[in-house]
């Protein structure tokens, strides 16, 4: 009976979880009440305040779910021999995302790049919010780094370059693919890794006597 | 007399368009009214309302600037030979931005990325700004992948990617190290620039015999 209960409330959970998302990708965190929250999950005010005391915890929460998964991709990556290259690791993040946040969408339309949008101009005048997605986020960029020590030590990249400044540069690259996607569509999994894919095969410039100088490594 | 004018007007548009980016990136397009800019910038109604209609032709008018901007550098980039890497390039839009867009701050704080950020929420629904920012961003688009075609005309980069993904990728990189700076701060164009030098360094795996594989270009 337990057991059945505890999946009970976790279904519950992720109902009103999932409703909330997608009311505020739809109309943002300030144009969002408890009401609209409410009346998209179908539930009664008594049923979701049982979970979450209001706008504040459902969007920590969904914040925290979310690094949560982000993390555990680059963990594992780490563990992998080689890591896979960020090409790949990127659109596993993606796949990840889409899998495990499929309900956040409205007429096909994948919400998800649009609630990213939204919560990070929450963040910005919300100093809860902003200590929350800061803790996140310094985790996300660890386990990222771990990745990229792991390039390190299998001669995949140069290892004069700090771990940490390239994971950032990495999930600047991810971010900025979510606002692309999230203002103006045309996102594909595809288009990203042949992007990535020419990024990692630069080198430097013809030296002009048909030999190719490729950089220190 | 004219040219005297003609300076008089420019500077009087420049200062009102400094101060209501002051005032969106502070507060966000929403929270800030027409009253916060003449008071922001220190003038009539009457002398602000000579040059803009309201806030919607503000930021247009910010925006389309912006985008200018970035479009100007990549363009010159595409001009030069051999044309510029990636992380000189990133280095060089962030630094045009900081010199043109200077007076964007509050505190010693470079507001430019917080403004960016509530530019993107409030594209979310308005379509007229969507209309201008869509546009714009074409547009720098194709000046990076102008940028991208040279790196393959001079054999710097494999040239079977399609230069609009790898301009994509690039432009979302810089998107990403804005939030990044918006949110979380601790941004400097030396860890970027690191970060981008060790993506470019990457190879696949040593094979097991000592030999490393260079990716084919």
């Amino acid at each position: 009976m337990a057991r059945v209960s505890q999946e009970h409330l976790d279904a519950r959970r992720r109902q009103i979880l999932d409703g909330a998302a997608r009311c505020f990708a739809r109309n943002g965190f300030h144009a969002t009440s408890m009401q609209d929250v409410l009346k998209e999950v179908d539930l009664s005010a008594g049923a979701v305040y049982r979970y979450f005391s209001g706008k504040e915890e459902l969007i920590a929460a969904i914040v925290t779910e979310v690094l949560g998964t982000l993390r555990g991709v680059y963990e594992r990556a780490a563990l992998e021999s080689p890591p896979p290259l960020p090409d790949e690791l990127v659109a596993r993040t993606f796949a990840q995302l889409t899998r495990e946040r499929p309900t956040v969408t409205d007429s096909g339309e994948w919400l998800f790049p649009r609630l990213m949008v939204q919560v990070w101009t929450e963040t910005l005048r919300n100093d809860e919010l902003s200590a929350v997605l800061s803790e996140g986020f310094a985790e996300v960029r660890a386990a990222w780094a771990k990745v990229v020590v792991r390039y390190q030590e299998n001669g995949m990249m140069r290892d004069d370059v700090a771990p940490d400044a390239v994971a950032r540069t990495l999930i600047a690259t991810a971010q900025g693919l979510g606002v692309q996607y999230a203002l103006f569509g045309g996102f594909s999994t595809e288009a990203l890794q042949a992007g990535m894919r020419g990024l990692l095969s630069m080198r430097e410039a013809d030296d002009g006597t048909g030999n190719q100088s490729v950089k220190s490594g």
